[in-house]
């Protein structure tokens, strides 16, 4: 299942992509709750059910709105490719090392990325999204990805100069308008296991400035859900998002900024294709 | 006002501190769910309102709960007294170091903090509270206080070989059962504007280790509240945890932590006395 939260015109709903193409239903408040499905254990067959029977739908009719919008907590890992770790000039870490987003600071497929006035430093970052469906302590690595509700892409835009301006990262991963979360959330049954060996791709203006294999992750999906679960519970909803390969802009000689007009893609293979211009505010 | 969110027995309700003692409903899940009251823009007057008509109740027979357990976001700041930040080797940030706490790592006043079997290096960090009552972005500094709901007390219990074992503080920060908030929120109206002035301090079995002036704070609520919200937007029902003063055990020498048994009180003048036992897992 490939399931997205939606709207078109004033009305939120689900939809699906099927053979047929993309179907939806609007209105259904219930059903275009996806945090609410996930959250309560409902999962995502009720809202992909209703939207199959609903109307096909043009892509260009609809709005994506990050699928999810109340998760527990959003939990990112950063230095979590080797390479990318190398280029910012730190150790592979032994033990994930993570950092928060908070949901205000999310955006969908399509919406734009906001260059904030008074920094020049907008940085993309292509990342595999893991939805925790099912939450839990001391989760056994062999057991992790039986709690994972879905995968999804997203683009952790990153403002360089305010995440360097303390010792901690949160500032520059918070702004309103970085985060691009979707289009959609795909289920764990249509992916290889653990959503490894797929392509992983950013594009900005159509040129590759990231390419990986989700295989290059230091810590993949199930070892990072049973390491968090040694110290802190899962909850249904969590968002985890797993880090990017190397090529940041900020590594780069010279640098490469995201500017106004720019477009930013990023694609994993069988998961989705997230795109975003950007916009100065 | 002060109010708490408490339970008795299997009852969840709400309390509040009256010249005539503590007085509290039961069973009203509307005015107890305090998050939602705050969020909605309600606020805390009408929980106040139906606590003072209720029954007077004897502080040992309520349990305390975290009176916030679906902040948007809890954003701590890190370094926040010139004092702590030199104790750490740290110089004073030129901008709030903020990092995120997850709600499921709180606990009341009262509930033992939990001490995890695989750290010795289990700390404390006395801390005020300001609860975001009114939304917003680039809010001015001279009305940001009228942004603020209420303050309270926290303990930002911090496990410090996992918030140093990679360049990013929040798996220390975040063991279940390690932050400790209450026990009351306080109104604005009971204390001086943005809660300066007051004094903080944390005691480990009754021995002083922590003990400052909130007006001792390099960003004070204002600032952190203006600051921030030039990069994100704040949200009715935000918490922000605004950094402890120094006296923290991993600066002592030798260091102090806390152990099955130990008691830790964190109060702050005027806005409450926060007591937890600690508990070995």
């Amino acid at each position: 299942m490939r399931v997205a939260k939606v709207s078109r015109g004033d009305r939120i709903g689900v939809a699906v992509r099927t053979g047929a193409g993309i179907k939806a239903v609007f209105g259904e408040a219930t059903l275009s709750d996806l945090d609410a499905l996930i959250s309560s254990g409902t999962g995502l067959a009720k809202a992909a059910e209703a939207a199959s029977g609903g109307e096909i739908v043009s892509e260009d009719d609809l709005t994506f709105l990050p699928p999810l919008v109340k998760a527990p907590k959003i939990i990112c890992l950063g230095l979590n490719y080797k390479d990318h770790a190398a280029e910012g000039g730190f150790q592979v870490p032994e033990f994930p090392t993570i950092f928060a987003r908070f949901s205000s600071s999310l955006i969908g497929h399509g919406a734009p990325i906001i260059k904030p006035p008074f920094s020049e430093q907008l940085d993309y970052e292509g990342e595999l999204v893991a939805v925790i469906g099912k939450g839990g302590k001391n989760i056994a690595k062999d057991a992790a990805l039986d709690h994972v509700a879905a995968y999804s892409v997203f683009n952790d835009g990153s403002v360089r100069d305010y995440q360097m301006k303390t010792p901690q990262w949160t500032a520059g991963k918070n702004f309103d308008d970085t985060g691009a979360f979707g289009p959609w959330l795909v289920t764990p049954d249509e992916l290889p296991a653990g959503a490894t060996g797929l392509k992983i791709e950013t594009r900005l203006n159509g040129q590759t400035v990231q390419s990986a294999s989700t295989s290059d992750m230091v810590f993949d999906v199930a070892d990072t859900i049973s390491l968090l679960s040694t110290f802190l519970t899962l909850e249904a909803g969590d968002v985890l998002v797993m880090g990017t390969p190397s090529g940041i802009g900020l590594a780069r000689k010279p640098p490469l900024f995201m500017k106004d007009g720019d477009i930013c893609e990023v694609e994993i293979e069988k998961v989705g294709l997230l795109v975003n211009p950007i916009k100065a505010a």
